[in-house]
C-alpha cells in the first residue's frame, strides 16, 4: 500500500513529504494508524548522516504510538482499536541465543531497525513513524494502556526502555543511591524511573539552572557536576549511575563518584569518549557497562510499570511540517524533554 | 631493631645497601625472616618515582616469602619455623563496611602498603621484602603450604592473587572461554590459574614469538591481537578477558572480542587509557571493570589453590646485588616471568 510519509530524500538534512510502500497485511502483521511519534536525537544523527550510514531516502520515527486498523490472521494478541505502541525494532531473527533470552536489541544476526533497517519483504530499508501508517509484525507491537496521556507515552518507546532496562538489569532497588547524568529526553525519564523503583535519585549536571526542572521530576538531590567541593562530598558514594550524556566527554569524574563494585551505564555516547583512567575502575573495583534500548518483552514490561506508576514524559506537541525547526531546538537543547509528532492533526 | 635493606636513597633510580629500623615485637606481631621476594613492576614504579608519590628512601618488595622468627603473645596461628608470605598490605582500619567484607585492598580509610604506605608504629613510610627481616601484624601474614617450590610462590603474593582474585569475583567455570591479554609477570598467572579453573584459555597477544610460551604456561589458544583476520574470527566470543597490559593501550579492539554481558577486567594499566568508544560497550551490554590485588581472606584461598593444583610462578633467581640489572630486565620484558630476589643468599 502506499501512505505519506515525511523524508529527508536526499543528503540534504531538510525532511518533507513523500510518498512510501508499506506491504500488504500478512498473516503475522499489525497495521497499525499512526496518531503520535515521538522525536529522539537518532532521528537527527540518521536524516543528517551523522553517522555515516543512512540510505536515502529516510523516514525517522521509532517512538510510535497508534490504533489498529486490523490484523493477520494468526494475530489474537490485538484487535481493531487496540491502542499500541512500536519502538526501534520491527524484526529480529527469533532463532539466536539473544532472541530466545528475550533480547532482539542484541539478535546475533543483527535486528531490524524500524528505519533504516533491512526490509525483508519490500527490499530496500525500513521507513519509521513520520507516516500515517505502519504494517509490523505482532511480535515487535506492543499493548498499550489506555490510562495514561497517550501522545506522551510516545517517548517512552525509546527513552523510556533505553533507561529503565539498565535500572533492572543492574537491580536498582529502594533505598539505593543512583545518579542520573546528563537532563534530556534519557535523562528526563532516568529520574523518573529510578524514582518510582524507590531510590533516592540525584541529577549530576553541570548546568544549575536545571536543578528545579530536575526536582519537579522528581530527583531528590541536584549535584553540579562542575563544582568541585560538591563533587567530592559524593565522591565514592553512588550505587548506580545512569550516564545520558550524548556526546564524548570525560568519564573520570563520574567514575570517581561510584562505590566499590558500582557501575555506571552508557546510554548515549555511542561515539569515542575522552580516555578513561584505568586507576579509577581498578582502584574500587568500579565497572562500566553500556546497554542498548530493551527486549520487546521488557519493552512491555516497562509500559506496564509505567501504566502504574502513572509515568509519562514530559512532551512538547508540534505537527509533522514543524519538524526540521524541531530538530534545531533538539540539537541546541531548547525542548522539555520530548518534542512528539501529532500525526492525527498533521497535514501529510 | 636495625635491620639491613636495600634501598633508593634519593632521587636516583639505582638501588643499594641501607640500614632501616623495624619495629620490636608488639603482642599481634610476627617477626619474619625474609627467604624469597618477587620483582614486581610496581616496585619499579615506586622506586623510580614515576607516580610522583614516593617518599626515599623507599625499600620495595612486597612478594614476602619467609619463616616465622618469633610471634608476639595474641598469635595462635603460626609458630616459630612456620613458612609464611606477606603481600602489598600490612594493615588496614579493620573498621570499615570494606575491611568488614574481607576486601581490606578497598579500605574506606586506606590500606598501608608493605612499602611506602604511612607507618602507623614507627612514623615514616613502610619498608618492603628487599630486606633481611620484617615484622607484620598476624592479620596480614599468610600461610605457604611447604609443598611448593618456595621461592616460585613469592610472585603469587602480587601477580598471583591480582590474577586469581577477578576471575573468582566473574565466576569464571569450567568451559568458559576466557582471553588473557599480555604475557608478563601478570598474565602468565592468569594462564595458570584460568587453565586450573578449567576456563577455555586463549593467550591474546601482540608478539607471536610468545605464542609457544603460551602453550607450555597452559594456553589452549593463541589469538596474535595484529592479525585482523583472527581478531575477527573470535569477535564476540570471550566469556571474560583478563587484562594485564601495564601500559596506556586502546582497549577497543578488546571490547569487541567480548560476548553480550560479558567483562573485560583491567589489572594492570593503572594510567589514562586510549578513547573507549562507547558503541562497544552498548552494542551488547558489554562490561569494563577494575581489580585491585585481592583480600587476605582471598589469598589464603589462593594460596591454598596454588597448593592443591600445583601451580607456581616461572621464576629467575637473583641476588640482591643484581636488581638494578634486573629492573632494566623487567622494563624490557627479559624475564621469564618473574624476578624473585634469593634474600638467604644475598650479601646485604
Amino acid at each position: 500500500m502506499q501512505i505519506s510519509a515525511y523524508a529527508a530524500p536526499s543528503e540534504k538534512e531538510n525532511l518533507g513529504p513523500i510518498k512510501i510502500q508499506r506491504r500488504d497485511l500478512k498473516k503475522d502483521d499489525v497495521h497499525i494508524q499512526i496518531e503520535y511519534c515521538g522525536v529522539c536525537h537518532s532521528d537527527i544523527h540518521y536524516a543528517r548522516n551523522e553517522w555515516g550510514v543512512t540510505t536515502y531516502p529516510v523516514v525517522p520515527g521509532h517512538e510510535i504510538i497508534g490504533r489498529v486498523q486490523s490484523v493477520g490472521e494468526n494475530v489474537k494478541r490485538f484487535k481493531t482499536g487496540d491502542l499500541v505502541g512500536v519502538g526501534c525494532m520491527v524484526d529480529s531473527c527469533q532463532d539466536c541465543g539473544d532472541c530466545h533470552d528475550n533480547l532482539e536489541q542484541y539478535c546475533a544476526n543483527g535486528f531490524t531497525g524500524t528505519y533504516g533497517g533491512k526490509d525483508k519483504h519490500l527490499g530496500g530499508t525500513t521507513h519509521g513513524g513520520y507516516s500515517t501508517d505502519i504494517v509490523v509484525d505482532h511480535k515487535f507491537v506492543l499493548s498499550v494502556s489506555e490510562k495514561l496521556d497517550t501522545k506522551a507515552v510516545a517517548p517512552l518507546l525509546c527513552a523510556g526502555i533505553t533507561t529503565y532496562s539498565p535500572l533492572r538489569q543492574w537491580k536498582v532497588k529502594k533505598g539505593d543511591k543512583v545518579g542520573v547524568i546528563g537532563l534530556g529526553g534519557l535523562g528526563h525519564m532516568g529520574i523518573k524511573l529510578a524514582s518510582a523503583m524507590g531510590a533516592h535519585v540525584v541529577m549530576i549536571t553541570r548546568s544549575p539552572s536545571k536543578a528545579e526542572d530536575a526536582k519537579k521530576l522528581g530527583a531528590h538531590e541536584v549535584l553540579i557536576s562542575t563544582d568541585e567541593d560538591q563533587m567530592q562530598k559524593h565522591l565514592s558514594s553512588f550505587d548506580f549511575l545512569l550516564n545520558t550524556i550524548p556526546v564524548k566527554h570525560d568519564m573520570n569524574p563520574y567514575v570517581g563518584l561510584l562505590k566499590r563494585d558500582a557501575t555506571m551505564v552508557i546510554v548515549g555516547a555511542i561515539e569515542p569518549l575522552e580516555s578513561l583512567h584505568g586507576g579509577g575502575l581498578v582502584m574500587k573495583r568500579r565497572r562500566i557497562a553500556g546497554s542498548l534500548i530493551g527486549g520487546i518483552k521488557e519493552t512491555q514490561e516497562m509500559l506496564d510499570f509505567c501504566a502504574e506508576h502513572n509515568i509519562v514524559s514530559d512532551v512538547e506537541m508540534i505537527k509533522m511540517s514543524e519538524i526540521n525547526k524541531a530538530y534545531d531546538n533538539v540539537v541546541h537543547s531548547n525542548v522539555k524533554y520530548r518534542y512528539v509528532i501529532d500525526m492525527k492533526n498533521s497535514e501529510m
